[in-house]
């Protein structure tokens, strides 16, 4: 588990460690690169909003696209390993998919600024940090794959074109634009709504 | 119907009508914002692009804000047109979601840098501008409602919790970042898969 700060806590607490400092860095990065765009922060911008002078900076996390890529990673790792245990238990393919879809949901309610720059801004990354974020977003969709394909596997789900899975995870990764974590709704509530619709389907039965 | 360069045009053509200078410009500075964000593109370069000055670019379309403005009405607003004229048109609620459905996708996969630059860069317009797309935005949605909500009320569709239309849009709005022209299949024929998942469901009969 990932250890984070709480919200609003982006000023520089007294002697903090340095993992914790990182997480702190990170976090206002993904605000200010979520609000102003990767392009349209500064490095110094960040580094008056943490508190450190660039040598700080530099050395809890490097140059500001290596801070780019950090945040690009963090969540889409995080989901992987979720994802990951969740193919791999016990339940129908139907069971895991919403479960993952349940924690999905979750991950980005949780850290819409991060999921912003992870849409958004990865395609300012080079070389191999792009390579890597690329991977990792397709390693994430092959879970969703596996899944489904083993539900259609078994005859637990309808035969399904390939393409069939970025509309599915469309649903979910299109909600860092619109989800709020203080809506209606919890964020699985709203999984678990999509899903209806996703296995049953819209027509009356 | 707007009228549309062949890609690749963006060299200044000799003596050009203003609205077709016009539509170059906009679609060279699409290209530019997809690749680099708004940002990272200066106006120097757009004017580069194009050929133009600074005052000739001023002339044709106003600032570089005014550029991105006219980037996010475009193609929402045909997409209303369309919309609006299929949801008061024949058919059932099925019916004409699949026909909206299909010239959303073929929109997206034609206009793949005005798009990415509509779902990512809108944040950077301010004031009336940002308003305005947000409507343009909301306008469309609610016309997919508006079918979606008359299927329910006639009972051809299952009762959805409003917000399940989210849902239904990201099938469709995440393909920016996928889609490509020259795919294995057409858009529209990856909209009619996404629609067979979306009416019947994923599970088997």
């Amino acid at each position: 588990m990932i250890q984070r700060v709480p919200p609003n806590s982006t000023k520089k607490p007294t002697r903090v460690a340095a993992p914790i400092q990182r997480e702190r860095i990170l976090q206002a990065a993904a605000t200010l690169f979520a609000k102003q765009g990767y392009h349209g922060t500064g490095i110094e911008e960040l580094s008056q909003q943490v508190e450190l002078g660039r040598g700080g900076l530099y050395y809890h996390i490097g140059n500001k696209e290596s801070v780019l890529a950090e945040i690009c990673r963090v969540n889409v790792t995080e989901m992987i390993a979720v994802g990951t245990e969740i193919r791999d238990g016990a339940g129908s393919a139907e069971e895991r998919f919403r479960a993952l879809a349940a924690k999905l949901m979750r991950n980005i309610a949780d850290h819409i600024p991060e999921w912003t720059v992870f849409f958004r801004d990865f395609i300012a990354l080079s070389g191999a940090r792009l390579e890597e974020v690329l991977e990792l977003r397709q390693g994430f969709e092959q879970i969703v794959k596996d899944i489904l394909e083993e539900g259609i596997s078994s005859r637990e789900l309808r035969d399904l074109d390939p393409i069939a899975v970025k509309g599915v995870l469309g649903q979910f990764n299109y909600a860092y634009l619109w989800i709020r974590p203080s809506g209606r709704l919890e964020p699985e509530q709203v999984a678990e709504i999509f899903c209806d619709s996703l296995f049953v389907g819209l027509r009356s039965p």
